[in-house]
């Protein structure tokens, strides 16, 4: 089974305070890095945690709300100031590129590496990115400006063989690729052993889905169903509903509802305000109505399908 | 004599660590602060060092190298957010308005404060800011791009009256406002006693003076000419004498030398390039030429003319 973990380089909103960053997370898929929003002091953050910054090769922006990427333009740059000559694709909404550009001309910095842009738009599910194992989606959520979530989600990979298979019928080599791409198998005898019988249950297919920000939106359900894990941001306790729902964001309850709805293994919660320095009471209340919640914090590291 | 003094924020230059900020400094005239320069991470700095932001009402950005202003938005924003109502006016390069308002205008954010824009330019020197204590001038100085330094300057204050001499000649009290503002006192018997005699010398007027980012430029020399602080931006020691002038930046001599050449006081260097972690060798450098020479580190607070 493949690497697949997040690690959580900054949890607050709005404002960064000593103790905590606003939002960053880094993706981990099989040594690939992702990044998902890009507040202030991101950068410094992945120094801190001894992350090679340069293997970052795909961020991805949910809005353009400052705590989720006014750090961007300084990790643009500094990738440029230590030699990066990879390429570097960053999708978000399209004022972005804008803002990126007007940055780099105005200090007539020419990029040594190829900067891709890649729009993202917040009325449909679209897929973003593919790779060999690995797609991921952005989808709609709710908040003051357009903004997007990500779905991380494995693809099928071959089947595998039971080893104990392969020496029992004493199956040829030349025999397993086309098995492992579903083939049946017709032994020494004219016996037909059908691929099923061949094979071994697949891999779990893991998940990963982060909304944030985003108000009480039951759309997101069908979405996000049965996930390992969803990141859904809850900026407030219970009691400040209403500041929760007029500023287009969650509380514990409500994020850990859509969890509750959506069946979902585990929940993360984050994006805490600043007004709150123990967390712990915001995942009790997640844990009262969905027991397996847990706090997002800085410098720690979920694993997923483990 | 009131309070006069610059408080490190950030020392590095191009790339922030661990260890040392992106430039910033905070200058702190009679509890009236300014801000120069604002780095990436500048607002948790603030933070870090228990300094009130809100009080910030001017902020002086020298040029559009990211290591100089990235930490702005950030800044701008949380005021906002932390509800400031009082007016912030930033003096900086034409295009940094653009930078600002584009930010401000994709994320739907309208301040709740005033924010004032101030353009600067390159050319020649400026009068930029005046109060009844305090002028501050931008000059050009010698960079890739665009760039000022900045003059903060004492303003001549009413002359202070001898206390012996109100005593002996028994001067009246309405008569002492006059005195101050320069004019003469003739006593009760009918005797001139001019100005110069019943008054002390004045405080002496005390000047700071930036420069970052900038090559060896002779043409500050008369500007900086005899000032209490002269911060000199020192990229790289003697022997990346090459590299410092292939990017418009100097070495420890450069400003060392035009701190001599300009009879200031103090010289401060900082800007460091992030290659050097102990900082000794570079102080050791400008000592040679320029024995009053002190390091700018993150947290250390300078006093003029104490």
């Amino acid at each position: 089974m493949f690497k697949f973990n997040i690690t959580i380089l900054g949890s607050n909103s709005a404002i960064p305070t000593t103790e905590r960053n606003p939002t960053s997370q880094l993706l981990n898929y099989n040594d690939h890095l992702f990044m998902i929003d890009c507040g202030e002091g991101t950068q410094v953050s992945l120094r801190r945690m001894h992350v090679h910054f340069q293997k970052i090769n795909h961020i991805f922006i949910s809005h353009l709300h400052g705590d989720h990427f006014f750090g961007l333009i300084g990790l643009i740059s500094s990738m440029h100031l230590l030699g990066r000559t990879k390429k570097l694709t960053i999708y978000g909404p399209p004022e972005l590129n804008d803002i990126i550009d007007l940055q780099l001309r105005v200090s007539l910095t020419e990029l040594q590496y190829p900067l891709l842009f890649h729009p993202t738009q917040a009325e449909t599910p679209r897929l973003l990115f593919e790779n060999e194992f690995l797609t991921v989606t952005s989808f709609p959520v709710l908040h003051r400006i357009p903004t997007t979530g990500f779905l991380f989600r494995e693809k099928p990979g071959e089947c595998r063989i039971r080893k104990e298979v392969i020496e029992m019928l004493n199956i040829p080599v030349h025999e397993i690729g086309s098995i492992k791409r579903g083939a049946d198998f017709r032994d020494a005898k004219g016996k037909l052993h059908t691929n099923a019988s061949l094979t071994a249950e697949p891999t779990p297919l893991r998940t990963y889905a982060y909304c944030a920000d985003t108000a009480y939106f039951e759309d997101i359900i069908p979405i996000v169903k049965g996930v390992d894990l969803l990141y859904h941001e809850t900026t407030f306790m219970q009691d400040k509903a209403a500041n929760a729902a007029e500023k287009f964001h969650s509380t514990t309850r409500e994020a850990a509802t859509i969890a509750l709805k959506a069946g979902v293994k585990k929940l993360l919660i984050g994006h805490y305000s600043a007004r709150y320095d123990d967390l712990n009471p915001l995942l009790e209340e997640a844990r009262a109505v969905f027991p397996e919640s847990e706090l997002a914090v800085e410098g720690v590291k979920f694993q997923l399908g483990y």
